[in-house]
C-alpha cells in the first residue's frame, strides 16, 4: 500500500456516512478529501464531529465535490431517488462510485448508472459491507465444500429491526419520494444478497412475495417477505422488517451440512464474528440425541467489514490507475440483487402472485 | 403417583416404539403390559431387546392387545394408513389412545378417530414429544411476554434430515400405501405444530406451498415447504425434508424479541436443551455492533421428553379413572395440525396455489 491513498468525496451528511467516513479513515489505502452538503454549516459540523483530516474540503452542494479534480471516488449515501442523477454525474466526471444500497429505485435506473460507470471506465461497487468480512469468505468455503455441505436445498434469511417511532415518522426510508422501496430496499436488500450469495449468484426463476406485508400510510413497505424458487427445486424464503426485533440470519441447508449465522449484516461485535456449522449429522441410537453438536467458528478481523470494503474498492481503483479494467463482479452482483428486489416488489403489487425473474 | 400405573399395550414393533417403550418404562405412572405383532417371534424379540418386564404379554396381532381387559391404553406406532382402523377399534374397546404422528391421512379420518375417542370417553394424544419438554414451556413463557417478545410478526421453522439410501428405498415413510404423506407427514408435522404453538394455535387463513417440492417415483413427498398467512399479517414459513442435513429450527420474531431454537424436535442432548433469546435489541453508536448478545437458556430435565409425554398422558388417564373428563386440548391440537398439513398437501397438488384453511 505504498501508493497514494484513494481520495474520497462524500455526497451528503447521511447518518450512515458517519460509519463509512470512519471506514475510509481506517482503510490504509483511502483518505477523505471532501464532503458536500446543501448546508455549509452542516457539512462543517459533520467533518468536525467525525474527525475528518484538517485538509478535508467542505463544499456547499454535491456538484462541487464531483467537480473537484482531486477527488478520485465518491461515496453516495443520498436517498435512493437521487442515486440515478448523482451516480451518473459522478461517473461522467470520472469519479469511481461507491453507492449505498438499495442502489436504485429499479434495475432500469441501475442500468443507466452502470452504463455511465462502464463507459467512463470507473469502478462501481455497492456498499454491502458484510460481503467484505472475512467471515463471509469462510462461510462461502463451507457452502462450496461437497463433503461438508453438499448440494444446497433450502435457504432462509431475515433482516429485521425495531426501527422505533421517530424513524417510522421521519427517516428517509419511510418516505415515498426518497426511499420508495422502504424495508424491502433497506433490509430486504441484505436478505436477497445473502440468498444470491448462497446460491453462487444464480438468479431464481420466480419469486412470490409472502401475503401480509405491512405498509405505512404513504404506501411504503415496512415489512415483507418472499419465497424464491429455482428450476432445480432449490427454495429460499426471507423476511425483512422495520417493525420487528433484531434478526440477521442466513440459514442455508445442504444435503450434507447446515450453516447458521445470526448477525450477518452487522456483526454483534466488531472484531470477532461467529458462524455455526454441522455436517453429516445423525440421530443417535433410539434417537435419544443427535451428533455432532454444531461447531462455532469465530472469525476475527482487525479492520471492521466496512473498512475492508473501502480497502477493496480503493484497491480496485489503484489497479485501474495502473492500467487494469474495472472489476465487473461488483456491478453484476448489484444488478442481480436489484432484479430480484424488483420482482418481489412487483409480486407485492400484484397481490402476492408469482413473478418471473427475467434477465 | 401412588395410584396403579397405567398399563400400556403396544401395537406393532416399529422402530419408534423402541424409544416410546423406554419412555413408558421411565415414566413413574406407566408400565408396559402387552405388545402385539403380526409375528410372535418378532414381538418376543422386541420385548427382550427392549427390556420389557417379564410380566409383559406377547400377542400375535393387534386385536389381542386391545381385547386384553388389563390394557388401559394403547400406543399406536403403526403406518399412518392403519391409524383409522386401529385407533377406532381401540377406542371402542375403551382403551386410551396415544397415536403416532401424522395422526391420520387427512382430517376426515382424524375426525372419525376423535369421535370414537370422545364417544367412548377415552383420552387421545398424539406422540409429539417436544411439546412435553420443559424447554417448550419456558419458550412459551418468553413468547407470551409482552415486554420481552411483544407481538409475533414472523416465524420460520425447519425439520430436515438426511434419511439415507436405505430409508429412501425401504422405510414406510416413502411408501404411498403406508405413509402417503411422506416428509410432510413425518417432518412437516413438527414444523406445522411448532408454528401453531408459536401463534397460540390460531389457524392460518391461507397456506401456499413453496414451489420445488421433491417426490419419489411413487409420488411421495421427500421434501417440501410452505408459507402460512394470518389475517392480521403474521407470516410463517417452513421447510421439511428427508434429503437435507439435520436442522430442527423454530425462529419466531416478535416486535420486541427474537427466539431461536435449533434442536426442537429431538434435543441434541437428552438432559439439557438450550434456546436463545434477545429482547429490545439495538444497534450501538455508528452501528458498529449490536446489543444485547442473545442469551442462552439451558433447560435441564431428569426425564427425557418422551417419558414426560407418557407421564402426562398417563396422568390424564388417572384423572379420568377418578371421574374427570378427557382433556380436550390434545385432540384439538392434533386436528389443527392435521388441517394445516392437509392444506399444504392440497396446495402442492394444485401446483403451489394458495389454499384456504377452513375449519
Amino acid at each position: 500500500m505504498a501508493e497514494t491513498p484513494v481520495r474520497f468525496g462524500i455526497l451528503g451528511c447521511a447518518n450512515i456516512a458517519r460509519k463509512v467516513s470512519r471506514a475510509i479513515m481506517l482503510a490504509p489505502n483511502a483518505t477523505i478529501h471532501a464532503i458536500g452538503s446543501r448546508s455549509l454549516e452542516k457539512a462543517s459540523r459533520f467533518a468536525a464531529e467525525n474527525g475528518f483530516p484538517p485538509s478535508a474540503k467542505i463544499y456547499v452542494g454535491y456538484e462541487a465535490v464531483i467537480d473537484d479534480p482531486d477527488v478520485d471516488a465518491v461515496y453516495v449515501p443520498l436517498p435512493t431517488s437521487l442515486h440515478l442523477k448523482w451516480a451518473v454525474l459522478a461517473a461522467e466526471k470520472k469519479k469511481h462510485v461507491l453507492l449505498e444500497k438499495p442502489v436504485a429505485l429499479n434495475a432500469t435506473e441501475l442500468d443507466t448508472i452502470l452504463e455511465a460507470c462502464e463507459s467512463n471506465g470507473v469502478q462501481f461497487m455497492d456498499s454491502t459491507m458484510w460481503m467484505h468480512h472475512p467471515r463471509t469468505a469462510k462461510m462461502a468455503e463451507f457452502l462450496s465444500d461437497a463433503q461438508r455441505f453438499g448440494k444446497l436445498k433450502s435457504i432462509h434469511s431475515s433482516f429485521t429491526y425495531d426501527a422505533g417511532p421517530d424513524f417510522l415518522k421521519n427517516d428517509i426510508r419511510v418516505k415515498p419520494d426518497l426511499d420508495a422501496l422502504g424495508a424491502l430496499g433497506d433490509a430486504g436488500w441484505y436478505c436477497i444478497r445473502a440468498i444470491l450469495w448462497a446460491v453462487n449468484y444464480e438468479l431464481p426463476k420466480t419469486v412470490t412475495a409472502l401475503p401480509g406485508a405491512d405498509f405505512n400510510e404513504a404506501g411504503v413497505i415496512l415489512s415483507c417477505g418472499s419465497t424464491l424458487h429455482w428450476a432445480d427445486g432449490k427454495a429460499a424464503t426471507f423476511y425483512c422488517s422495520f417493525l420487528t426485533n433484531l434478526s440477521m440470519d442466513i440459514i442455508p441447508l445442504g444435503t450434507k451440512g447446515t450453516l447458521r449465522v445470526h448477525d450477518f449484516v452487522v456483526p454483534l461485535q466488531e472484531k470477532v464474528a461467529p458462524f455455526y456449522v454441522s455436517s453429516n449429522s445423525r440421530f443417535m441410537e433410539l434417537a435419544l440425541g443427535c451428533e455432532p453438536i454444531p461447531g462455532e467458528h469465530a472469525v476475527t478481523t482487525e479492520l471492521p467489514q466496512e473498512a475492508l470494503m473501502v480497502r477493496e474498492f480503493a484497491g480496485l481503483i489503484g489497479s485501474i490507475k495502473s492500467g487494469s479494467k474495472p472489476e465487473k463482479k461488483w456491478p453484476i452482483l448489484s444488478r442481480k440483487t436489484q432484479m430480484v428486489l424488483d420482482a418481489v416488489k412487483v409480486s407485492i403489487e400484484r397481490g402476492f402472485k408469482p413473478v418471473e425473474v427475467v434477465n
